[in-house]
């Protein structure tokens, strides 16, 4: 069978009683070689087992269909359903999509992006990275194309697709205010380079300011990151505050699907007691009791989005174009977890 | 730059003035090529800009490092965990993991197993499959490693990794029984082809027979697909019976949520009125309200299992060795939504 060995074009060629240049020009589909020398070829690359499809396609194209996108975890259900969303649009035109995952590790993203084991590989990058600075961006493989989903702002050449995260949460936190909550915890904050975070904290602080209603730093949560645990525990401290909130917007659904388990094993109802509002729309929080309301990102736009940057940077004649920055539609959906 | 277009070894040969095989024998590592010579075709590589890591690595090696991970949904999150789980262990083992999914579509799976745009790439497969006979597989790539993670018996050489379904789903009914539920209802019956659905079904029928208690066909409910949506549809027709079932085994966990939400939005206390246990012990449902008993599989013993079979036939002397067929742990996860 030969798999796994190391048969080179040489040995083909060799055995064939050819050049390597025909050979060459056999796996290459070139259309100048003799019939029978191509047969005698093809006869030897089949008994060798000579692996040549990928390979020879990307010595004679420079291209090896290969996109990769990388997310932090692909057991978080938005990025889970984000990475659907690419690979469907990624496919419609003909890329593999290899997806990997960090972890949430600022060296294996920078592993992956920058010399990764097999970067090289791969025609393109789609990223939604959490650690990455515009440095290390820059000293990516210089004229493979890169796109971010998110909305870390890092001012290279990556294009970047993104919803407007302050308007967002601007609108979430309004809605709570119109149903006449006024004390209103917000969990989700991070460090200050956590952009996505930075953002939906403006928006939440615009919107009490628009309300002129004050902010209490007692109801702004820190979390390491957007899982569930961590909704959990802070909510669980929110409520044994002197005055609890009463009514809590979460950066992420994951985040709101632990605050209203706290809510609930506390004994205090949703919506009547606390609202709770969430941010992504992944689909589990339409099948929690109470539902959740949420922020929902249009995902396909973002895939759409992603895709369409990498196609015009490889064929459409953009490979040098400045940064794309695309913003693309969010909708508050309303559930059963804030008031009517 | 020339990225992206179409050089080739023999242009970096032409302007570096030496011959293809020398080109080869820099890209390749070897050690027999004159320093001056290796730094000059080192210089034209870098300034034509010829793309040569993995390409070379291959034409090498006849290996791609490349493990296609197919499964038929990343956005269900029993398959996301699972998905990060063997990209753990492959990546530790130096396996770069190209993740697809099939959308449940038979073609797209046969495709990507059997001829797939770029499938030749794979050194071997791990898939779970869900529309594949033994007469697919039997067609796929001879000698190519393929893994099978899942129910589905198939009497092929590939490796299978899989708990005990039908035990498992055993001591799930036994569990509803032992706590005084008489009406047990099953949602996630499907076609007889589906072996995980009807392995789970017989473990069922056997924890009735087992204490004595009739199948009553009204309590069976087939569903086309482990979602939340086909989980609360099923319960809601349930709740409208004459005779309301007293409890519930769901053969998934997003079935078990949605029928959760079907006994809460109907005002039926679970596990007072109707007792739920799930399948999977995604992380969700450890956050549901109540939250939910189910039986987990042990995924990391899955992923390292599936990992080691495709090491033992690539590198362990294992190539033809005849299909292994590995059952992993299962275990019984209590939690509020079945009495205690």
């Amino acid at each position: 069978m030969g798999r796994g060995g190391a048969v080179t074009l040489h040995e083909v060629a060799r055995v064939a009683g050819v050049s390597p240049r025909t050979v060459s020009n056999v796996v290459n589909g070139y259309q100048h070689v003799a019939p029978h020398t191509r047969a005698r070829v093809q006869a030897v690359i089949d008994e060798l087992g000579y692996r040549t499809n990928a390979a020879a396609r990307t010595l004679r194209t420079g291209r090896t269909g290969l996109l990769g996108l990388v997310l932090p975890a692909l057991d978080q259900p938005y990025f889970a359903e984000l990475a659907r969303a690419v690979v469907r649009e990624a496919t419609a035109v003909g890329f593999t999509v290899v997806v990997d995952q960090t972890d949430g590790d600022p060296d294996r993203e920078r592993e992956l992006l920058l010399r990764g084991p097999r970067g090289a590989a791969f025609d393109a990058l789609v990223l939604s990275p959490l650690a990455l600075t515009a440095e290390d961006l820059l000293r990516a493989e210089p004229g493979r194309p890169v796109v971010l989903l998110g909305e870390r702002t890092v001012g290279t050449t990556a294009d970047h697709v993104h919803i407007d995260n302050v308007a967002a949460a601007r609108e979430a936190t309004a809605h709570l205010i119109a149903g006449g909550r006024r004390r209103i915890a917000a969990i989700g904050l991070q460090d200050a380079h956590e952009q996505t975070a930075a953002q939906r904290a403006e928006g939440f602080r615009r919107a009490l300011a628009d309300a002129g209603l004050p902010v209490d730093p007692a109801l702004l949560r820190h979390v390491p990151s957007y899982e569930r645990a961590h909704g959990h525990a802070a909510m669980s401290a929110l409520l044994t505050n002197a005055e609890p909130p009463d009514a809590v917007f979460c950066f992420s659904d994951l985040l709101a699907s632990g605050a209203l388990r706290a809510c609930l094993e506390r004994g205090v109802r949703v919506p009547e007691g606390v609202a709770v509002l969430g941010f992504d729309d992944v689909e589990e929080v339409r099948y929690l009791t109470p539902s959740l309301s949420t922020v929902r990102p249009d995902r396909e736009a973002i895939a759409r989005a992603a895709v369409a940057r990498v196609v015009a940077r490889l064929d459409g004649g953009e490979a040098e174009a400045p940064a794309h920055d695309i913003t693309v539609p969010h909708a508050l959906v309303l559930r059963e977890s804030t008031p009517a």
